[in-house]
């Protein structure tokens, strides 16, 4: 790609100003129409050291109403962003709606910087690959525009200006080791940068190479590229009316009858006494106590997803899941309908930043499988976005697999009739009387709409890195110790052979 | 205090069983209550190594519902943090109201573990005393509960406790050489610990010393001094619906008449001719160009407040500002009506998360100073609110500067005639006329309600560490120089005599 560009073009001073303002009012005219239409907007500047970035994204944002942007440097990762996925930090900056996010060096440091100077192993890098181009395109589906620019200048002229930024006194510390190593070895990461094109220049999210030996044209040339994808984008977008909120009367999904129903299969008989229960709790207790240690130890995130019917006793089970842990190692994280600054970015973003670092454990109360479930029953999103949701959440959980992660994913199942009884029964208990609401009556009645989904759920995200575990909950107590076993097994195969 | 605490008090197994699910229910239902009525509430963990902190906070959380509370454990600050005032990683861990947060450890760090391991340079320890009280204060005023816990052990029993950790292997690791340090030198960490209690046990977040000799004792105490909080809080709780929306036809705020009004006093005919605008523009970016470098090798934050009238220029002369500028180095932050979220905090809150790192440059376009200008004027809070926040601005900004921070508040000052000659001239320009809303001639119409406004917050917080400066702009290119040289001046005056 980079050989063939020719890097002597030129604008001279009177082609740029003609060029200029008209570049500029229309930026800004374009900023107001994406915030209108809510769009958000991500732009990566990659390029040579020397290459010009500070002013290139300078001379982009004076264009731009401050309301609208922020700009994100992206140095080495700090202590707090390495004990998590290589893309948490980047989640954590996303634009909302509406809103531009401009990164200086991005998510490519991973096979730049990153790869070149070994601080990540061959495999990392080589999976960085497949985790950009997923994470692109979900943030792509989910209607953002992604301008990749890549600033380019020739061996010849990175020495030239690295040269003259050393000749005076307060600009040369901006020349570092790395920056002539880069120089000498300019060959080789050329390759390296070729590669990176070659793998992650996409249909939604392509590379544009702007030729920077002239800042005139350089700027022009980022200006109209901005300018041109915000136009493209602009020109697709489907009415606001049908983006917003999705129609209540819309068509039906079709009946998804893949198979047998997992659920259908389940033993709901399986149970415990309170005796073999008190015995089996306290073992488990200090087990899972003793493994939270390890697991920190051996800086091991740990995920547990619970999932499952109303008054299934998630709630129960969580508890007596941590009542053995260090509270200062494990965080309960309960999820609700997202508020308006989740609903402001792609739906998965509320997860990711929720993340545990690694060596903590997270426990989350629902999850992200409320997209395929309660959106999808009660048409919060549309059907080709919980239909996508499937893969987006296959490639969030094996990139975190990949990470090291320790992933337990329980559907807490009970029957239709065991529901009943125990709404009745928190009815009539003043203490339990506020769990039950009009809404969970409503839910009720949709038994088998949620059934559908969650046989669907079951089966097309039962992987072989993140399988499902069925939790049968028609006795609590059978419940709770199955739930403290399946993690107390999951970090102990994950734990290195002589933990 | 801790030397008139009896150590011996305990609870048999019959009277703690007796007494702790009475507890448990309580604390359930208050929570509930404190959500209801959105209160914040906030409990402090301090204590003793080994005197049962975790044990105690899993005993608290257990109780609770999951999606009301968070658990924040503080240790050394982090790279990032070390780069903020020592609180900013504190509001950050705030809770919403009607949640609670429970820290493990607290500010308290800032005067107990960094003072004594000499983390801190002894006038920022003492500081600290000055600045905790302030946080805490301003929290409560706001509403917040605030529960502070000293969990409390002698010498012998610390002894006891951290011999039978260290015979145990599966918790040897717990019994760091810090742990042992602070058990020989238990009598000095007395008197460190009996000055905190004297400096900061007050009337709004008073210190409860909870006796942890005996575990079922230690549990119940706690429980019991978190439900007497929030009964008390609820008790005297202002009834929601004037929490929640501030009267319409409140009555009128009584003209603030204090000495001359200062705007009047400025000379509105200051200018400079094009030629000499530009001659002194380039020399001044290319001075804060290198001001900025400096301040960032120096780690020294640089805060800049835009206030001003509607179309006093603030966008333009910013712009000017920061076009010399590394853009990796600055952020505009431009300032409008709370999002959802941010009203679920303390007002200040988003502007402390949005504080500079050393070395950062942060422009704020509109600030903290909306509290005592359009939420004053359009009674979006109470004339208590706004009245106390005088004192709170000068107190936040008294801290920034504590931690080294160049602050530079500007107000944009033009008259009435000139801003309806701007205004006018926006409507007839199409590339300008969408900067023109109804609300700006809305607001126009209350000049005089906002004159005066501004006069009195000029004079109440113009403070020897942080002065205002009137930027007279009826003429913009005088008052872009006139910011500029400012900015550069106050950093020039920060930095070390031979930089």
């Amino acid at each position: 790609m980079l050989d063939t560009i020719n890097l002597g073009q030129k604008l001279s001073k009177a082609e740029f100003s003609r060029l200029i303002t008209p570049l500029e009012l229309k930026l800004g005219e374009l900023q107001r129409a994406v915030r209108e239409r809510q769009i958000p907007v991500i732009v990566v500047f990659e390029g040579w050291g020397a290459a010009g970035k500070g002013t290139m994204i300078n001379r982009l944002i004076l264009t731009l109403d401050p309301r609208g942007y922020m700009v994100h440097t992206v140095g080495d990762p700090n202590e707090e962003e390495r004990l998590r996925p290589f893309l948490w930090r980047f989640w954590q900056r996303l634009p909302q709606r509406g809103r531009m996010a401009i990164f200086d060096r991005s998510w490519y440091r991973r096979v730049l910087i990153e790869r070149v100077d070994q601080q990540v192993r061959k495999s990392e890098w080589k999976n960085g690959y497949n985790e950009i181009k997923s994470f692109e395109r979900e943030l792509t589906d989910d209607g953002a525009v992604i301008i990749k620019l890549f600033l380019h200048i020739s061996k010849k002229e990175q020495k030239k200006r690295f040269e003259h930024l050393e000749r005076d006194h307060a600009t040369a510390w901006r020349v570092t080791r790395a920056d002539w190593r880069q120089n000498r070895h300019y060959a080789d990461y050329l390759e390296v940068i070729e590669e990176m094109f070659a793998r992650t220049d996409t249909d939604v999210a392509p590379w544009t190479v702007v030729e920077c030996h002239d800042r005139r044209f350089a700027t022009v040339k980022v200006l109209q590229r901005v300018i041109d994808a915000l136009e493209a984008r602009l020109a697709v977008s489907p009415p606001p009316s049908e983006k917003a909120t999705p129609a209540r009367g819309r068509r039906k999904v079709p009946a998804q009858r893949i198979g047998t129903s997992i659920l259908d299969q389940t033993d709901l008989s399986l149970s415990l006494t309170r005796k073999q229960y008190e015995g089996a709790l306290k073992t488990c207790q200090h087990r899972i106590g003793e493994l939270q240690h390890l697991a920190y130890l051996h800086r091991i995130p740990v995920v547990v997803v619970y999932s499952g019917w109303d008054a299934a006793g998630k709630g129960g089970n969580i508890r007596r899941l941590v009542q053995g842990m260090d509270p200062r190692g494990y965080q309960v994280i309960p999820i609700a309908a997202p508020n308006d600054i989740e609903k402001a970015y792609h739906y998965l973003w509320r997860f990711w930043t929720k993340m545990p670092k690694a060596g903590h454990v997270a426990i989350f109360d629902r999850s992200w499988y409320g997209r395929v479930m309660v959106e999808r029953v009660e048409h919060f999103c549309r059907e080709e976005e919980w239909r996508r949701a499937y893969q987006e959440i296959n490639e969030l959980e094996e990139q975190l697999v990949n990470f090291g992660a320790v992933l337990v994913k329980f559907w807490v199942h009970i029957d239709k009739q065991e529901q009943l009884r125990r709404f009745k029964a928190r009815q009539a208990d003043p203490h339990k009387s506020w769990k039950i609401t009009a809404e969970d009556w409503r839910n009720r009645k949709k038994w088998n709409v949620y059934k559908e989904a969650v046989d669907e759920m079951l089966q097309r995200t039962s992987t072989t890195y993140a399988p499902w575990t069925i939790v049968e909950s028609n006795c609590k107590l059978y419940a709770r110790i199955k739930a403290l076993k399946q993690v107390i097994s999951a970090i102990e195969h994950r734990l290195p052979k002589d933990a």
